[in-house]
């Protein structure tokens, strides 16, 4: 069987062509604060695209460096605009739920948020989900139509992609197995599935014998290496057995990033209604 | 193999023994107001359970009538106190939604305020539970010990039951598949799972094909027929095949409503503290 290498450039010009209509409609540029630490040279990479991609649909992104003291940051997490996001790694000295909190439930645009998480467990239709799981959800109703029945392994149980994207199928009324670290035979769930997504930042953890004949893997992990960026899937192990893996870096990820200019954009129209 | 029944009321007791210490500290009777349609026969056995129970640990259960009109429900909705529970069913002049938010999170006991909601996707150690959803990992770490690893199939993915509980048992690291309506084939799911937990409400649902071995069921399932209230798990199919079945209703149902006496002594503490 061929394997398809899936690349997400295509879907995320289409989600960015409504983005981008939707900026129109504002009238005006959404503002959204990208707070990181700049000597972490992912988080740096991953700052420069967000700036490229927001600029492409006339979203204003503006990256600072975290200050050098709690206070500090505290205030920058507060600071005017439309949307706020705080990159991985953040400083040690503030914690992940303060971080969330004092960005607050309207401009926070990763679903890192206790009342926005919430919309999404609730199953609420106008819920602002993590990017990341959203985009597995857009790429999956893209290859495969409805996903009503389709049964589908989650691999990772993250707050910010394996748990909201497991409810996130529910909604779309597929069957979901969340698998992790402690799962006593992995294979013997991932095998059953159709599909299976994988966000562990484990390279190379899911090969041939633990997919079944023509399953689609959406690989969520990147992870460098030597060799460079990998994914969880070891694509030279499951090529001929898979029908359809993503591309690492730029499978779900061009997806991710679209997804995330949607809840930007979200957020400020919410700005005006209010 | 023997199946044992097993029967909630012992832990339910030792649960509310820890609820009535509780109280004991707080220095003062924790009230919560019971809206509910006494027209429905269910409802109504349930306010009246529920007042007993809580009555037996200190706690102020007000039951009331649903009034005849939104405007006046929204205003029972506020009224003082520290918790407020709106049973079902709750009238059709009022959504769902907008009960939770005028209940608002801080007197919200049943997990359904999207910021309570939020706590439980996130994982957050202070989040206040669903009590059914509790009362299930509850009895699960009383027959078990620790749920790390174990393969649990959840039957049902309500936004009350199945989905928070799926979420509370990655929590504690088991392996979570959830099944649901649209499932195209749930024996070979709950075939595979040592712990079956039902919560659909379609009576009989869960036979001896459907279960391997040595299993525990648990059924979360009320349903009333002319035979009286039966529960999602066939007993006569499953006996002899699983190794425990929880009783219906004296299985989860006592447990349930001693952990929302947990969630009313917190919503009162924590109303102290603030």
């Amino acid at each position: 069987m061929d394997t398809t290498i899936f690349t997400g450039f295509e879907l995320a010009a289409r989600i960015k062509q409504g983005v981008k209509a939707r900026v129109a409609a504002l009238g005006r540029r959404p503002r959204c604060t990208l707070l990181l630490d700049g000597s972490n040279a992912g988080a740096a990479a991953y700052a420069q695209r967000l700036v490229a991609s927001a600029d492409d649909v006339g979203i204003e992104m503006v990256p600072a460096e975290y200050a050098a003291n709690a206070e500090a940051v505290r205030t920058q997490l507060q600071a005017e605009g439309d949307a706020m996001m705080a990159l991985y790694p953040i400083p040690s000295f503030i914690g992940r739920d303060e971080v969330a909190r004092l960005i607050g439930p309207e401009r926070d645009v990763d679903g890192l948020h206790p009342l926005n998480a919430g919309g999404v467990l609730l199953g609420e239709r106008n819920a602002r989900p993590p990017a990341t799981a959203r985009a597995c959800v857009l790429i999956l109703e893209e290859l495969l139509g409805s996903l009503k029945g389709r049964e589908i392994a989650v691999v990772g149980a993250s707050a910010v992609v394996g748990r909201p994207l497991a409810l996130m199928l529910l909604d779309r009324e597929a069957t979901v197995t969340v698998c992790h670290a402690a799962t006593a035979d992995l294979a013997s769930h991932t095998r059953e599935a159709e599909v299976v997504i994988s966000a562990t930042g484990v390279a190379g953890l899911i090969r041939a014998g633990h997919i079944t004949e023509g399953s689609i893997l959406l690989d969520v992990g990147i992870v460098r290496t030597e060799k460079g960026l990998v994914g969880d899937v070891d694509l030279e192990s499951v090529s001929g057995r898979a029908s359809l893996v993503t591309h690492v870096p730029d499978g779900v990820g061009p997806v991710t990033t679209a997804c995330l200019l949607e809840n930007i954009v979200s957020a400020a129209e919410a700005r005006a209604i209010s």
